[in-house]
């Protein structure tokens, strides 16, 4: 061993021998791990070929929480102790159109409870909250820690960007993991996942669990694990944490991009709103509030009277976002027409996911800037009857040359069948809870 | 997709997922990997997780066969043809204790038969070949290709070093390896012998492939796999190969070191020698010779009167050495002496291996000097009877400060039983011939 290595408590290469060879690894162990790969003593192939063998051999439900904790410690953990309310925040591991979060945070916040919704942006097919709400001029996504302390005191809820002072450990590991093809592992989710929400300091945590075609995990059975995995994650660091899974089979709603997204958000706000949406914000509502101790709010009466809007206008306002200002619209369109008179069987979510990704909604590299008015807007749902030559959805762009790739993408991805033809949208809505 | 990536025939990302999801790779992303590998288009962590994926789920023949020719693509091919004699090359999987290399280069060459043999130094217990030779004042191990060629031709056998321009992709790649716990998987080991050996341009080439406590895969099977998987990948590009399977359960012959092992091998070249090694070189010997058509060549002959010598002499003085020179001697030494009457039962490679490493023969880092004179001499052999007192073996190092790692290495690896009682040596010295 060289005298550089006997300073250290473990040799890296050890390690990774060890997971490599279907061995647990110990909380000394996972400690040493994560702390010497933020201090940059383990190197970022070592921590790769790690990553790999941890996607491969798996990790048992203590190492998991070490994994964690570990991640926790690398950085700063806040907490809301001081705020006089009950904290509870919802995470979606993301899908086509999935833009809950933003009626849900006003909802809930209606409540008086506080909701610390530190978001992300996009990368590849999956939208980011931050993205869809930076369409709203002068909405600013990053706020100190007292800021945003002040607004969730006065305001009740807020959506930002997590600091980078939180588990950097799991910001320098999810970008590796994103270049070695080592994302989908269920220990590395949830431990990503977790340590940011356990050390944004919440006291109860709900899950959107996704599924289906157009979710990073498609099966529910490996989805139904990672929610499991999460949830007794959260309640073993003193987050009441529960999970819902959800069907991720077809978009969410009828937007998919950014603005769009928010025009279809505040409709939800405003009473109306295409079902699945409302439902599941209803659905994901009831959850917080019953972790915050209201098992009874009347959520569909502060949707239907305008409370949950009012807050969403001032936690929009509180941010430097006009709430009143036209959200931007593509210079482009092109829409979609039904080529047979019957009902639309097929609409899948992952290529409505990347064609609007294509259009520019999205982003591949994390540096790249995301379009605010591209994006597809579907003219009708699964189940629908149709007409020959009646619109089905239209594709918005600034550059008419994205279209071609987009329309690709989404080829085969609808097809329109004939009456009492089977509908394949995978199923409701909520198929399961995980406490 | 972003436009850099555009430009290449492959996502490095999509091939890593392939392998970790058990797939198989076809020529071209084998050929394009190693390509932008090598390039540095492909990252390190990338190509960390690539290893760790083939690692844990393998590759088969062709995929094999595929990357050690896409890692001969990555640099230089040398040729023989132009030297009129036939060349044969070995190449030993390391152990402890193993110098044969050094009377069986010279001892084939005396046949007429060109041994090109191009050789590594050591890192961690197995000692290099390269190494040993350099405790021989003046000797130099760098060669030019056409001092080879000369060398080849007039001389008739060669051990220098392999120039960085053979399969350099396999030199950054076993780098990666080192750090990275990936070593000792059978595609990776395979593929970087062979893709050296095939570029070096030999026509035959004998593999002496170790199994045991003291070499590199402990496992016969696992052993006899690689052995198989080399053989194959030899005569699949036009080199014949054959293997045998040789016992490292024991360390070879009595010296392990540098200077000692040279010593060592010059008592076997004038025809002594202890009689494990001495064994061993007759057997690759007549395997080499074998495969350049001469099956009957009487290689004890050679060895008793004189010949091989003559050969060992004159191509150490090609390369600058003097074979009469006396060679170093550690400032230091120390016994360690039987502790009852019996027979000495036991004697395992690996720690006497590390030991060895321990004194100063071997090196931590690839930048690390060796010490030359420092290394161990057995004075018993497992089967021996000895007397309480009696020497077993001496240790030397220039630092007295070395003796106590060392001494901590060899605790419990060697035992005197009582007469009858089983040897463990692990059986025969050649176990299984491959072909």
């Amino acid at each position: 061993m060289s005298e550089a290595q006997s300073v250290e408590a473990f040799d890296v290469v050890d390690l990774i021998r060890s997971k490599r060879d279907r061995n647990e690894l110990s909380t000394a162990q996972i400690d040493w791990l994560v702390d010497a790969y933020t201090r940059g003593y383990v190197a970022e192939e070592q921590m790769a070929a790690m990553t790999m063998a941890i996607f491969l051999n798996g990790m048992d439900r203590r190492e998991i929480r070490d994994l964690t904790l570990a991640m926790i410690a690398s950085g700063e953990r806040m907490n809301f102790d001081g705020l006089g309310k009950r904290t509870v925040d919802k995470h979606s591991t993301g899908g086509v159109g999935d833009k809950i979060t933003l009626p849900l945070m006003p909802l809930v916040a209606t409540f008086g409870v506080a909701v610390p919704q530190l978001s992300g942006r996009g990368l590849g097919h999956t939208g980011g909250t931050l993205d869809k709400l930076e369409s709203i001029p002068g909405w600013r996504a990053n706020l100190s820690n007292d800021e945003m302390f002040a607004q969730l005191r006065d305001e009740g809820g807020v959506i930002c960007a997590a600091g980078s002072g939180l588990a950097p450990a799991d910001g320098k590991l999810y970008a590796l993991r994103d270049i070695t093809g080592t994302v989908e592992a269920i220990p590395l989710i949830a431990s990503s996942i977790m340590s940011k929400k356990i050390a944004e300091g919440t006291s109860a945590l709900v899950l959107d669990v996704k599924f289906g075609s157009g979710a990073f995990l498609t099966d529910i059975e490996r989805s139904r694990e990672l929610a499991r995995t999460m949830v007794d994650l959260g309640n073993d660091a003193g987050v009441a944490t529960t999970a819902l899974l959800t069907n991720m089979n077809v978009p969410l709603g009828l937007a998919i991009g950014n603005a769009n997204e928010v025009r279809e958000s505040i409709e939800v706000l405003a009473g109306g709103g295409p079902a699945d949406v409302v439902a599941l914000t209803i659905a994901l509502a009831r959850e917080m509030l019953t972790l915050a101790g209201q098992p009874d709010a009347d959520v569909e009466a502060a949707l239907a009277d305008g409370r949950a809007m009012d807050t969403w206008r001032r936690v929009i306002r509180a941010q430097g976002g006009d709430p009143d200002a036209a959200l931007p619209v593509a210079r482009e369109t092109h829409t979609v027409v039904a080529d047979r008179d019957g009902v639309l069987v097929q609409q899948d979510a992952l290529p409505f996911g990347i064609a609007a990704w294509r259009l520019g909604a999205g982003r591949a590299r994390k540096q790249d800037p995301v379009q605010h008015a591209a994006g597809i807007d579907l003219l009708a749902k699964p189940g629908d009857t149709v007409r020959a030559g009646q619109p089905l959805f239209t594709l918005s762009a600034d550059e008419p040359a994205r279209f071609a790739r987009a329309l690709e993408s989404v080829e085969g991805a609808w097809r329109i069948g004939d009456p009492g033809e089977p509908v394949l949208d995978g199923g409701p809505l909520v198929a399961e809870r995980v406490s």
